[in-house]
């Protein structure tokens, strides 16, 4: 079983230079993207503050997944770095909006001051909005992919995760339980799998899609990750500090929400993620040595301090 | 010249039970569409906010461009009741979004609370997000259109015109302006060509691209009646009370804002709401008979009472 937050697996530490590297590779090709999507215009506040949400940031592990995943398929990387850019650019909105003062209420975002609290609160709520068009402008671009029947499926996957089946939807179901907790690990991983999971998922199966190829080892793969993704950032949430994670700590439970490690324990939430990291390790088996990455990312997900 | 706001013209006048009747049809249709795109699931706080948003009121304007635009090129009224659809998606999406507190701070629509009156502002925010994601997953959808290059084109375009080089963008200038009144036409013209102009413009355009047909002509139609429009929508907001308008009047010059009136004078925004409006009806020529309803449209932007 692979090891939880004390010095990884060897199988993982044999291969995390290279992956570290190959992270550290998308991010800065995915923060170039986006930079070129975004070119600086001075004195124009509303670009100023969806480059401020966009850029400077991020582990940029979803672009890094669609990345990978087209790479399966022999898909060129820019076509794959477009996607990736999308799916930041839906990500970056939604924790604009969810750190807003109606929702979470967070003054601290990857060290830095949130959109609202750098700008203001009009200016954060449409520079949300206008990098969700943007995601989808991007995705239906022709220099995405010359054949439109992928472009398409891109689109409406994205949407169905974007959505209420995905992320909004599950944004809700969210602050819904500040009223009432959650009463067992389902209904936290039901609300998860559409907060987060969709948009990880769909980053995996996005190679597939540009490689018009299957989706369901891909999507599989995803939906695992994602679940372990979140039971990690839970565990994250009791074990780091703030300095260190770069935004506030423990608020889920000050809001009276229950949380994995709330339902699982501190160890059985571990235990959890490590048994989802193996599932996710082996659904890609008929990829071979190709997913070695990927499965590094799995590994990754359990294993990083921020 | 096309009368303004008092009896229409004789013209106007007797065609005027047809479009009336057309527009009525294509609303109802509309609110049968959106209602099945969005059923109602009890107990869904989420659903229910964007059924409040989106159903239930709207003359539904900017699918009767859509609609009626597609007629021109045969295209099975069907496919053009999707994307005025995911049109109204957007447009009741930025009106929820506009209302919200940090930005217009509007407690009245449609002659009802706002969206984050009649529930909360975190809902009203996931509501609009939603609604956004909603429009560009219809269009996407198969159903729109089996050829995905005019599925793709749509997204393309309708993602322009919503985000920061369409409605995002406008209402960012049309709040920067409460600091910095506009000094002139053009600058007035400008945001309002993105803020509401520049998806008017689309419905307008989506016609011809369904139909894989050229969009110049429609494209110039909707320009000028989205800025006709705006201009018409200053001049109500001046005559009438907010009882006839079902929302509060007279907010622009309470902040300082410049509207068309300001910079225009009332008779003087009344001729030139009357002067793009003979231009609009003008550049429909080559399409004849069959554009009589798109005619009569530009004419009842100028004549209506809400």
């Amino acid at each position: 079983m692979t090891a939880f937050n004390t010095g990884i697996s060897d199988l993982a530490a044999a291969s995390e230079t290279a992956f570290t590297r190959a992270l550290a590779e998308t991010a800065r090709a995915v923060e170039g993207k986006l930079d070129w999507l975004l070119p600086d215009v001075p004195g124009n506040r509303l670009r100023s503050a969806m480059r401020y949400a966009a850029l400077g940031g991020g582990k940029r592990l979803r672009p890094f997944l669609a990345v990978q995943s087209a790479a399966l398929f022999d898909v060129a990387p820019g076509k794959a770095l477009r996607v990736g850019a999308a799916i930041e650019c839906l990500h970056c909105y939604s924790l604009v909006h969810d750190d807003l003062p109606a929702m979470d209420d967070d003054d601290l975002r990857r060290g830095r001051p949130t959109v609202h609290r750098a700008f203001d609160e009009a200016t954060a709520i449409l520079a949300g909005d206008g990098l969700q068009a943007l995601a989808f402008e991007v995705v239906a671009d022709v220099q995405t992919h010359d054949d439109p029947a992928i472009r398409s499926t891109l689109v409406l996957e994205l949407a169905k995760a974007a959505g209420e089946t995905g992320m909004v939807g599950g944004q809700m179901l969210d602050l819904l339980a500040e009223e009432k907790p959650f009463a067992n690990y389902a209904e936290v991983a039901a609300m998860q799998g559409k907060k987060t999971g969709a948009l990880i998922r769909f980053s995996c199966e996005a190679g597939a899609i540009l490689g018009g190829a299957d989706r369901s080892a891909l999507a599989k793969y995803g939906e695992t990750i994602g679940l372990a993704f979140q039971i990690a950032d839970d565990v994250l949430d009791v074990e780091s500090d703030a300095a260190e994670l770069g935004k506030a700590t423990q608020k889920d439970k000050g809001k009276g929400k229950a949380t994995f490690v709330d339902l699982l324990g501190l160890d059985g939430a571990k235990r959890e993620a490590a048994r989802l990291t193996d599932n996710a390790v082996g659904v890609l088996a008929g990829y071979g040595e190709r997913a070695e990455l990927l499965r590094d990312a799995a590994r990754y997900i359990i294993s990083r301090r921020s």
